[in-house]
């Protein structure tokens, strides 16, 4: 019997798979973060090598048998990481291969090429084409991008506030909701007060989870500064789509469910505060016809699709129904 | 004889002066960083202190013998530092009083009210009033403005070719003299290179630096994007102006000399080219009459001015021309 191990890996979890070759999942282990960029080179492969042999262990595989092959879907994801898994962890698969966290996504869904748009905390697009290729657009971290992501709608909605208040650049939109919330989410009594969050205590986690009070002022608030961040967001979005749509193929865009995008990441919670200005921009601001758009989220983790790659990679087939791994979030002509 | 201690912190350098009643200065001392926000409160308590002992013992006073009066002119000013060095260091002066750094920079070059722009790693605003009130914009920080600063600076230059290499926004100039130089200075051969710049070793002074090679390609190369940048940024200093002028008296705008500037950071040796777009920005988009402009660069350390307030604030008088203490970088009615 061959095993084959999947991880996906992120800013604040990370989890393994084993899979035999009829697509089962055998077991599941999870742990922390395994962004080389965030915890270094090291810890991050110490961190996936304790996880991926918890998995092992779970699955019944002895701890010296090596598994077939192991594939890393990495958000921070570095090639150098193959050479230290080598060096410090040989016995653990017979192949690694390592790719982007966002084409674990779409090797998780579907079979074929597709665009899958991650908004979490940060944002990124990659578009997987049938024969392999990527092309990606963004997923630069907060400090050169994110648009779209939930530190870059709360990091917007304050901006707006901040200079407002200053004088520097008025508001769209009145900002006594986002202050409020500010605020009480912070814990703070005025703007002096953010600095704290800015330098010192700057944790990019905490920040982005004022998203969700934003997104509930919009909701049931009906505030129009945060409707507003979300409206941007909804168009930095689509415009990451378009940024990788040259290199989309023609088979795709005009296939029956039109152009598949994967939608990854807790902003799509939001779905209904992005719509308008996200269809509204692959509509009018497309160079290419879209025929229509079909949006799916993944019902299961992508390191199911870190496995399928890690396998497809050395050539090795494991049958797996990939129907269940997604829902349905929108879909629509355009 | 009465000694009046002044300090100038900054991010990276701390300067302290001993002045007497004459205002001559008897002695400097020089550190590193006490930016509470960078350092914490403790570390830039200590730093000062240190710093402040020493150019006592330099002025030959004795170790047990108080400053009168010590003004602490600091980028990251806390109100609570006074509690800190009346606990830890009680003895170092009678009295201690604390501003943000551009009121040092205002009291060093002028003794009436005027605005004080600083365009260093960071950026800030601040007018002055006759009466010490205090009308702010912007500093805080890269994370939520410092619009114009030499951060800025070099992130905008970076996004313009990031944004155009993803194909997420076209640049509104060609990229191949920014690449070229930010493969030279971050020493990368691509763009993936940079994100240890924007993670692990985000440094946000080395980051800065980078404004220096643009300014010379804009200067020298006639780089078009470099030129564009350093014009937004012209834009932004100005735009900073506006965000006060409403609070900044009608005698102060109507005199002989117009709106005074004080212009403080490295940015300004620029000044070339951000004078168009600065000019224009004032003439155009300011909602009130502004005669003429005379903008001032700094020709002695704020410590000065530190030391100035500090004894105002106590009613105490340091006599000082201060005339000598700038020089005149651009002059021109509107």
């Amino acid at each position: 019997m061959s095993f084959y191990g999947g991880v996906e890996g992120g800013g604040t979890q990370t989890s393994a798979v084993i899979l035999n070759e009829r697509g089962e999942e055998l077991a599941w282990a999870y742990g922390g973060c395994s962004n080389a960029y965030q915890v270094g080179l090291d810890e991050a492969t110490d961190t996936i090598n304790s996880i991926v042999e918890e998995a092992k262990k779970k699955a019944g595989i002895p701890a010296e048998q090596c598994l077939k092959t192991l594939g890393l879907c990495l958000s921070g994801a570095q090639e150098s990481m193959v050479n230290k898994f080598n060096e410090k962890y040989p016995k653990l698969s017979n192949s690694i291969v390592i790719h982007n966290d966002t084409l674990g996504s779409l090797a998780t869904v579907c079979k074929g090429g597709g665009i899958v748009l991650i908004a979490g905390t940060g944002s990124n697009c990659i578009y997987g084409s049938e024969d392999g290729k990527v092309t990606r657009c963004g997923g630069w971290g907060p400090f050169m991008g994110d648009e779209g992501g939930a530190w870059w709608i709360s990091h917007r909605a304050i901006k707006y506030l901040f200079d407002d208040d200053d004088n520097l650049n008025q508001s769209p939109a009145k900002t006594d909701a986002v202050r409020k919330l500010m605020h009480e989410y912070f814990k703070v009594i005025d703007n002096d007060g953010m600095l704290d969050h800015f330098y010192t205590n700057a944790s990019k986690t905490f920040f982005a989870g004022f998203t969700k009070l934003l997104a509930e002022a919009a909701t049931n608030g009906d505030d129009s500064l945060c409707k507003l961040v979300f409206a941007e967001a909804g168009r930095d979005q689509a415009k990451h789509i378009l940024a990788v749509l040259p290199a989309v193929s023609n088979d795709l865009l005009e296939s029956h469910d039109g152009l598949q995008i994967i939608c990854v990441g807790s902003v799509w919670k939001s779905w209904p505060l992005l719509k308008d200005s996200f269809v509204s921009c692959l509509k009018h601001e497309s160079k290419r016809k879209i025929s229509a758009i079909t949006l799916l989220r993944p019902a299961k983790s992508s390191a199911i699709g870190a496995a399928l790659l890690g396998s497809k990679d050395c050539a090795e087939v494991i049958e797996m129904d990939l129907t269940n791994n997604s829902t349905l979030l929108h879909k629509q002509a355009l």
